[in-house]
C-alpha cells in the first residue's frame, strides 16, 4: 500500500504514543481546538486551489477532465454500474482494453509537466495510473488537473490497461492504467488530519526508520479515534473489520446449523438489569430505567417461553469506569442461551465446537485480512486445538501454586494471574484456548447454578485466549425458590426482577449458556493490544464520539 | 394443538379485548397486584399438592417415577443428551422400540385410577403417552402420580413406541408412548396467569363457540405481554419468531452474497443523534448523550472510511409518545448503505432484489410457522410481482386524486392514505408490495439529497407492504458544505454533528441506502394487526415490561 511519492508529516498525529489513561478532557479539547484551526486554513487553501484547477476552456481536450458538476451526482443519468471496472479484477488478460474504474486517489506524483502518476485504490487493491500528454488525447492542462488533485479524493479514470515490462512495486494491481479521461467525484481536503501512510505503519518500520535516522510520524491510538473515517481506511483496519464479520458470521451459521433460533431482546430494561456491573441509567417516560447490561434474564426468559435453543448478537452497555486495553462502555455481545438435558458439559461441548469452527472459519476464508493484520500489528496465528482443553478451577490453581503463584481459592483470578496461567497452559498443553471450569460460586453471579457436591463451587465456567478471558458461561438456577435466595443472598432487590423470577413458575427447563465479547474475539485472534483497535467507533469512560 | 380434556378458564385473562391506548399505569398496577394475590395462592397450592404427590415408598415401583432430585438437576450425572428422542422424530419405524423423551405436560387427562393420558410437548411437536397400570411394570401410584402433574411442567418420559389402530387427533405425531417411567424436571404452577389453549385460541373460534351458545375465555394483547413467557409458548407465537429469524437469516445472507460487510455502530450517542425524532436522552459519565434513533451518521461514515457496501442489524431507539399498532419505542433495525456510481435507483435495485428473496425464502423455508401463524391469525399469502413496481410520489399523488382523494404536493402521505392507494395500487398492478419514489425534500431528513431538476423533490423513496410504510431510503448529501447547509436549513445545530459533517471533507463516495424495521417486515407479511406480536418483548409508551 505504500506509494513512492515523498511524504510529509502531518501535524496533528505527530505526538508520541500515550496510553488510554493519559486522555484527558482538555486534550482532547485541545485537540478539537487544533482540528477546528486546521480545518478553517484547510477549507481556504482549498477554495484558492479549486479556483486554480479550474478546467482551462481554452483546452480543446477540456471534456476529458475535470470535477462532476453537482448535478450530476444527484442522480440525473442513471448508468449501469457494472460499466465500471473494480480495481481487483484489473488484470492482465485486460490488456488493451478499455475501462473504467472508480476509487481514491491516494498518491499523486507529477513527473515533470507532461506526466504524471496516480494510484487509485478501492476496496483495498491498488492499481497505477498514467497520465502522460499526448497529442489530441491527454492535454498538459489535463496532466495539470490530475497532479493538483488531493490525495484521497474519489476520481472517476478512464484508460487502457497496459501491462509494464517490469513489476510494480507501489500498487497490488500488475497492470497499469494509460490514462484518457479524469473526473474528479469528491475531493478530500488539501491536507489531512491524518496521512493514510502514517496511519498504515507498523511499529518495526518506525524502528527501522529511526535506526538509520529518519524519524517518522507515529499516529497515536488516540489521535486514530479521533479521525477515524480516516484511520478505518487502513488495509489493517480494513482487515479487522473483515475478521470481525466473519467471526459474526461463523458464530451465527454453526449455531442455525444447530437448531438455535436468532433473537432480539430490549435493551431497555426496567429497574436496575440484573445487577453487579454499573449501568447507565435513564429515564423512561417517567419511569426509572436503564439500558441492560446484557440479554442474560431476557435470553433465559426465551428459554422458560419453550425457544430451546437461542443466541443473540447484540450491543450491551457497562457503566464501569474500566480504563483497561480490554473494557469498552458499548460492545457487541454474542450470547448463546440451551436447553441441557442432564448437565453443563453440554453447552461446554458447543462452545468448544463452535469456536473451533470460528477458528477453522477465520483461518481458511480470511487469509488476506489476517496477513493485512500481521503487516502492521505482526503475531503469531492462535494455537488450539481440535478438542478444547478443560481444567477444573482448582487445577488452574494448583498450576499456578506449583509456579509460585498463590490465590485466594475461592476467590477469583486476576488478570496477572490469567496471564500466567495462560502461560503455564501453553507450555504443558500447547495451546493458547482452553476452558477453566467449576468455578468459585461467590465470584459468580445469582443466576448460577451452585455444584450438587460443594455449593462452594458452581456450575460455571470461563474460556481463555492467549491468557485473556473470553467467554463466561454456566448452567443457570432454573428453580424460582432457589433463584429468589441466590439473588437475595448476592443483595439483589427481587422485587425489581420478579418478572424474571416468575418465568421459572411455569415450568422452567434445565438450561445454561453463555456470553462472548465480540470484539474481543476479534482482538485475541490477532493478538491486537487494545480493544478500540476492534470496536468501529469505540465508547470507553473518555469517548463518546465520533 | 389441542388436546381433549375440559378446560377451565382461567381467570386474570378473561377481560374482554382492549386497545392499546387503554392501558393505564392503574390498571397495569391493579393487575399486578392481582398477580400477586394470584401467585401466593398458588404456592400455597402447589406445597400441599406437592406433599399429596410425594411417592410412596411402600411402592415397589417407586423408583419409576417422581420428582427428579435438586442435586441430579445440578449436573451430578453427565448423560449423552442424544439418549432423548425429540418428539417430532417419534414416528412410525420406532414401533416396539424403547424412546426416552422430554418435553411439556401440554395436557393430563386421568381416565379412572389406572390410567392416564398425557400430551407431552417439545418444541411444537406433540405425542400422547399412556400411563396404564400394570403388574410389575406400571403401579396405581404411579397413574396417580402422573394424574396429578401440573400442566406445563417439564417431564422426561420413557416408555415403547406404539402404532394405535386409529388416528391420533390430539397431537401432531402417530405414535403413542407406554409409559414405563415418568419423572419430573421442573413442576409449573397448578393454576397458570393463562392457559395456553387460549391463548392460541383463534378469533374465529370465539365466535363459532359463541354461536353455539358457549363463551370461552379471549386472552387480550395486555394480558399476554404481561405473561409473555406463557404466551409464546404458542404455535402462533412459535412460527412468528421462527419467522423473524428467517427474514434476518435471508436478509444477512443477500447483502454478504452481494458484497457487504456486517458493521456494528455505537447506540450511545453524544448530543441529541441526528435530530428529528424524540431520542432517550441520559448522562454519560458527566456529558449528555442519547440513544441512536437509528444508525444513520455512523453507517454514512463506514462509507466514508471505504466500507464501499455495508449492513447492520440493531436495536434503534424512538421516545416518540405514537400510540399506534404499528410504532414500538424499542425495534430492531436493519440498516443498509452502499456506495452508488451515478444514480440511486442502485439502491433501488437492491431493496427490490433483496425483498423479493427475503419473500421467495420465508414462502419456501416457513411453511410450516406460516401454517401456525394462519391458524390463530389467518391472512392472505403476500402478493408481489417478481421486478418490483416503482411509482413516482407524483403518480401516488395522481392515482389517490383520480380516486377523489385530494393531497399536499409537497406533504406527506398520512396512514390513511398510504392504506388507499395500497389498495388502488393492489387493483391496478396486482401488488401489495411497490416501491414510492421522489418524494418531496421538505418531508424527508436533511441528510437527503435534493433532486437534481426540481429541489423541492427529493431522490428518496419509501416502499409499502400491504399499504404500510416499511422501508425509507435515499440517496444522502455526500458534500460537506452542502449537508451543512441543509442541517442548518433544518434547524440542527451542526455543532453537535461536526464529527459527521467532518467525514466527508476527505473525499467521499457517492452514496445512498435505507433502513426497515424487521418488526414490521414480520407483521405485514404475515398481516398481523399488532406489531406487538412481532416484538419479542415490546417497548412502548406504556410499557417497560417483562
Amino acid at each position: 500500500m505504500s506509494s513512492s511519492e515523498p511524504q510529509e508529516p502531518s501535524a496533528p498525529s505527530s505526538e508520541p504514543p500515550s496510553s488510554d489513561q493519559s486522555i484527558s478532557k482538555k486534550a482532547a479539547k485541545k485537540e478539537a481546538m487544533k482540528q477546528e484551526k486546521l480545518r478553517r486554513r484547510q477549507e481556504t487553501a482549498l477554495a484558492s486551489a479549486a479556483s486554480k484547477l479550474a478546467v482551462d476552456e481554452d483546452d480543446p481536450l477540456a471534456g476529458n477532465y475535470g470535477d462532476i458538476p453537482m448535478e450530476e451526482l444527484q442522480s440525473k443519468t442513471p448508468v449501469d454500474p457494472s460499466r465500471w471496472t473494480r480495481v481487483e479484477n484489473l488484470e492482465k488478460s485486460l490488456e488493451g482494453k478499455h475501462v473504467m474504474i472508480r476509487g481514491r486517489a491516494q498518491a499523486i506524483r507529477p513527473v515533470g509537466k507532461k506526466m504524471a502518476f496516480l494510484v487509485v485504490r478501492e476496496s483495498g487493491f491498488t492499481v497505477q495510473c498514467l497520465v502522460q500528454a499526448q497529442q489530441d488525447l491527454v492535454s498538459v492542462q489535463m496532466v495539470k488537473y490530475a497532479a493538483a488533485l488531493s490525495r484521497e479524493s474519489v476520481i472517476d479514470v478512464e484508460g487502457l490497461v497496459s501491462v509494464p515490462s517490469e513489476p510494480i512495486k507501489g500498487a497490488t494491481q500488475q497492470v497499469e492504467v494509460q490514462v484518457r479521461k479524469l473526473y474528479c467525484v469528491s475531493r478530500a481536503l488539501p491536507t489531512l488530519p491524518i496521512n493514510l501512510e502514517d496511519a498504515a505503519r507498523s511499529e518495526a518500520e518506525i524502528e527501522k526508520a529511526l535506526q538509520a535516522g529518519e524519524q517518522l510520524v507515529r499516529v497515536n491510538q488516540d489521535t486514530r479515534l479521533n479521525f477515524r473515517v480516516l484511520d478505518l481506511r487502513t488495509p489493517a483496519n480494513q482487515g479487522i473489520f473483515s475478521i470481525q464479520s466473519q467471526v459474526e458470521n461463523a458464530f451465527r451459521q454453526f449455531l442455525l446449523s444447530e437448531g438455535f433460533r436468532q433473537i432480539h431482546t430490549p435493551k431497555l430494561i426496567a429497574g436496575s438489569s440484573e445487577g453487579g456491573a454499573a449501568v447507565f441509567r435513564l429515564d423512561y417516560k417517567g419511569h426509572p430505567a436503564c439500558l441492560a447490561q446484557s440479554p442474560q434474564l431476557h435470553k433465559q426468559m426465551a428459554i422458560c417461553a419453550d425457544f430451546g435453543r437461542v443466541f443473540e448478537i447484540g450491543p450491551v452497555f457497562r457503566a464501569e469506569d474500566s480504563f483497561t486495553h480490554r473494557h469498552l462502555c458499548e460492545f457487541t455481545g454474542l450470547d448463546v442461551e440451551m436447553e441441557i438435558k442432564k448437565h453443563y458439559f453440554e453447552v461446554m461441548d458447543i462452545v468448544d465446537r463452535l469456536f473451533v469452527s470460528i477458528f477453522d472459519s477465520l483461518n481458511q476464508n480470511c487469509k488476506k485480512d489476517l496477513e493485512a493484520v500481521a503487516h502492521q500489528y505482526p503475531f503469531e496465528p492462535l494455537k488450539y486445538l481440535r478438542q478444547t482443553l478443560r481444567l477444573t478451577y482448582e487445577e488452574g490453581v494448583q498450576m499456578l501454586k506449583d509456579a509460585g503463584v498463590e490465590i485466594e481459592p475461592f476467590g477469583d483470578l486476576n488478570t496477572e494471574a490469567e496471564r500466567k496461567l495462560g502461560q503455564l497452559v501453553l507450555e504443558k498443553y500447547g495451546t493458547e484456548f482452553y476452558i477453566l471450569y467449576r468455578y468459585p460460586l461467590a465470584v459468580r453471579p445469582f443466576y448460577t447454578m451452585p455444584c450438587y457436591d460443594n455449593p462452594q463451587y458452581s456450575n460455571s465456567f470461563d474460556v481463555f485466549i492467549r491468557g485473556e478471558e473470553i467467554i463466561s458461561g454456566a448452567q443457570r438456577v432454573h428453580n424460582a425458590e432457589m433463584l429468589e435466595k441466590r439473588a437475595e443472598s448476592c443483595g439483589i432487590d427481587v422485587k425489581t426482577i420478579s418478572t424474571y423470577i416468575d418465568s421459572f413458575r411455569y415450568g422452567a427447563p434445565t438450561h445454561g449458556g453463555f456470553g462472548v465479547g465480540l470484539e474481543r474475539v476479534v482482538m485475541l485472534f490477532c493478538g491486537l493490544n487494545n480493544i478500540r483497535k476492534a470496536s468501529l467507533y469505540p465508547r470507553d469512560p473518555l469517548r463518546i464520539a465520533p
